[in-house]
């Protein structure tokens, strides 16, 4: 918080009002954070109220113990069920209720079985003999912690397993009444369970499924504005020379969620598919389609990257060059954001896409960027001016259109970071190392190609948008078809795709913990 | 397993026989998949092995209790913390053991807060008190768990916390010794803490950092080998014919790793940053570092991904058009694959790169590609015959060149997807939902811009390839100033860029979870 030194000289009193006005201003900034978080999705002030009520009630059933009688120091069992059970969502809750009461139930009948066996010999033989198979099952089940299928599915199975058997093996050795300690504390935890799922899947229950769901319909969204945003900084002017980092923005923002979607979709699929939901005609809910939509929607995110890599990279397409195919360009790419739009609200309302959705609109808009970039056929001639001679081409003003039009974000970047690095190692050959970036730009900037090479590169990547896109729309239908969406009426075509609020997902799944 | 279904007809001998067969080969099959488990990765056996001993030595303070008085019940605890603490990176094992400590001080200087307000008020009065603590403590705790900064650093200790907070508060309201209880079973998990340790500092020690510096070093060997893959995959005649779904894999291996490598890497920096681990000159070692050059490689990745897209596009550029510049392309290529090798080997020795990394071959490399470029002018000349009518432009062979060569792979995707999806639906409207995607791609075929529209692209992105180097070349050099590594003998350029086996890294990241 930068405090005062606690020195008295005149000059530090106004660092030090500054530092009482910060720690007066220090409540109001921890309200706004807590006020943020929960604005930004209130199931989780949900979720808290009921891991809340949960944990009092199962508290309850310690402190009324005198009315039931035998529940003694088992009842920590309860509570420790509650607070590693009870995830936020349905499917997270069982998903791991029924993991770990599986565990329990073969590390208990493992444990009776080895007791069994050691029951019979002395007191020293059967402590080499639980000790050893202590030993045997511990390694053996960590080992089958690293199969991918075990840790995709069953990983906290195993963990409650290896921690259940150890328990009662090492417990059962001194106590004979194994049996009934086992049963209560068995009973314990069935009433922590009974109290996880009561509270999860009947008051307010959130459900991964509808998550997952939503995160497609955000996902497809974003992607429609990145691509459009996209294209419009392309041919935009002013962008394109104001854009340091604060445009960077709404382009990036739209493609993020989906390139680094891969997990977190898979774990809510993994939890979605343990919901017993189902759709209003006892469909079961099509997990295992969201995440291959999901897989060809971060392919196609990868091509708006690339689209996107073509605002940033060092060599440009004079803007006089690019402003002619402007407006199919623009075209296309709002085409393109429509059909995504519409996919997006499809999925949304839980109804088929319109047959027609690749319709002739966007073909028209095709036709229109091939007959633009026909009109022009002399822009992909190379200037014929030779061999462009590597160097100091870029101090000769005006020598050639697409120099002047060199982008300087990047390398300004470039320059930045060189300096940064030689003002923190002053002393280092520092010389050489700013030297080299500065060659290798340009070396690329050098380069002339064909003017319209870079710009043919966009078009090429614009056009793959739309093979992509078709992509994107198999799986949808897939999708439509799996989960039995509604059919697809002209009526609802007249769709209001109304800006909702993102969900953060990711922000929900909090890892799954344990006691210790 | 498709088992018999136990009728004795006699058609069904020959199916009995194989089912008995497959059983017999059932156990072979099994060690083939455990031993293939352990192959990949050798430090797994020990981990589990690790476990184990820690389980029984564990066990043995149980079994041993007569020798030391006052242990007690509360052994299970040391027995818990082990199950639950001992992970398989050191990084991992500390981050995990200290956020539990911390948590569980803070949850009993708690408790016996409320203990001590509480004591006061009689039996009733305080049951209520408890409950309503029970219910403020847990709703808040679970809601800070939501907030970014604690969720990624401090999640574990916050569930520690809840749970320890719970069971003293809980367990006190009946018992009177509540200190007596609590510091046994403090010095217990501080016996299995201790445990956990030992095993993970001291024998055969895995180091999250390690991990992150190899799989950063396969990263950028990984993406070498894509791109050179890629390009000479895409001037290969026979294989662009042949590749239906084999070989695909060696460029995809190559980047698929690179693009999701954002969530392992970050908890690998995690952990990492809790490892009391330095460099032979007590330099820490710089996690966040390798994050960022993460980053830039993942950036690179989603060029080659662009670059494979130029492989599977529906539109291509004739293979007598591309074989023009294959030899300046493949050169490029070799350069940029092989300053990539460079920078992995340069990091797997801990020396920093050759100041001259980009050396005048890859700039001689990218000039060759700009003469070649320059010395086809009228390829880049739109084709003059008019512009292409949509629909049947297929069907009249010889009619151009470029759509002679279309790739049909995606084509035929999308046609065997279509006629799944008939197959399976026969009675629904499926003409019409088959005719769509045919009708997209004739629409994006029928398009021919310029001939050699698709190559500019790819030439493009390949360029486009130098410039993002740049930036990991950037943050290689970074990381080495940072992380102190050697500097760069011209002796060590003969290096044998040897080929390790591949660390399976997110495979072994166990999911933290917990005790019921």
């Amino acid at each position: 918080m930068g405090g005062s030194d606690g020195s008295s000289r005149p000059e530090d009193e106004t660092e030090r009002s500054q530092f009482s006005a910060r720690i007066c201003r220090l409540p109001r900034r921890i309200w706004l954070r807590v006020w943020e978080v929960g604005h930004e999705d209130p199931r989780r002030v949900i979720h808290s109220l009921k891991v809340g009520i949960s944990l009092s009630s199962v508290s309850l059933l310690y402190l009324l113990e005198p009315s039931f009688k035998g529940i003694g120091n088992n009842a920590i069992w309860a509570v420790m069920t509650v607070v590693v059970v009870l995830e936020f969502t349905a499917g997270a809750t069982l998903c791991k209720g029924l993991n770990g009461g599986l565990g329990t139930l073969i590390a208990g009948s493992l444990a009776f079985f080895i007791q069994y066996i050691s029951n019979e010999s002395g007191q020293v033989l059967r402590a080499v003999f639980v000790g050893i198979a202590v030993f045997m099952i511990g390694a053996a089940s960590t080992y089958l912690r690293f199969f991918p299928y075990i840790k995709k599915n069953y990983d906290y199975g195993v963990v409650i397993f290896l921690l259940t058997f150890n328990l009662i093996t090492v417990s059962s050795y001194r106590v004979d009444d194994v049996l009934k300690i086992a049963s209560e504390r068995f009973y314990m935890i069935a009433i922590g369970c009974g109290i996880c799922l009561f509270m999860s899947l009947l008051i307010f229950p959130h459900w991964s499924g509808e998550d997952l769901h939503n995160s497609t319909v955000c996902k497809l969204e974003g992607l429609a504005k990145s691509i459009q945003a996209c294209v419009n900084e392309y041919f935009d002017a002013n962008l394109a020379e104001t854009e340091d980092n604060s445009t960077e923005d709404p382009i990036d923002k739209g493609y993020k969620a989906v390139l680094d979607s891969n997990s977190a979709d898979e774990t809510l699929a993994l939890h979605a598919s343990w919901e017993p939901r189902h759709s209003r005609y006892c469909h079961i809910f099509p997990w295992k389609q969201y995440v291959e939509l999901g897989t060809a929607l971060r392919h196609f995110g990868y091509t708006v990257v690339a689209l996107h890599g073509c605002l940033r990279t060092e060599i440009q397409t004079p803007l006089a060059v690019r402003l002619l195919f402007k407006d199919p360009c623009i075209r296309l790419a709002g085409e393109v954001s429509r059909v995504l739009m519409e996919l997006s609200s499809s999925i949304s309302n839980r109804r088929n896409c319109s047959p027609e959705i690749l319709c002739d609109q966007l073909h028209d808009a095709l036709q229109d960027l091939n007959k633009a970039l026909k009109s022009q056929p002399r822009l992909f001639v190379g200037s014929e001016d030779g061999l462009a001679k590597h160097g100091d081409r870029r101090d000769l003003p005006g020598s050639l259109v697409s120099l002047k039009t060199v982008k300087t974000d990047s390398s300004a970047l470039t320059e930045w970071k060189s300096k940064r690095a030689l003002r923190s190692h002053p002393r280092d050959d520092g010389e050489m190392k700013t030297l080299r970036p500065q060659l290798s730009k340009i070396a690329i900037t050098s380069l002339e190609f064909s003017e319209a090479l870079p710009f043919a590169a966009f078009a090429t990547l614009l056009v793959e948008t739309v093979a992509k896109l078709d992509l994107v729309i198999e799986e949808v239908e897939e999708l439509g078809r799996t989960a039995h969406f509604k059919d697809f009426k002209h009526v609802d075509e007249i769709t209001v795709t109304c800006e909702k609020p993102k969900v953060n997902v990711p922000g929900n799944q909090l890892a799954s913990h344990g006691a210790e």
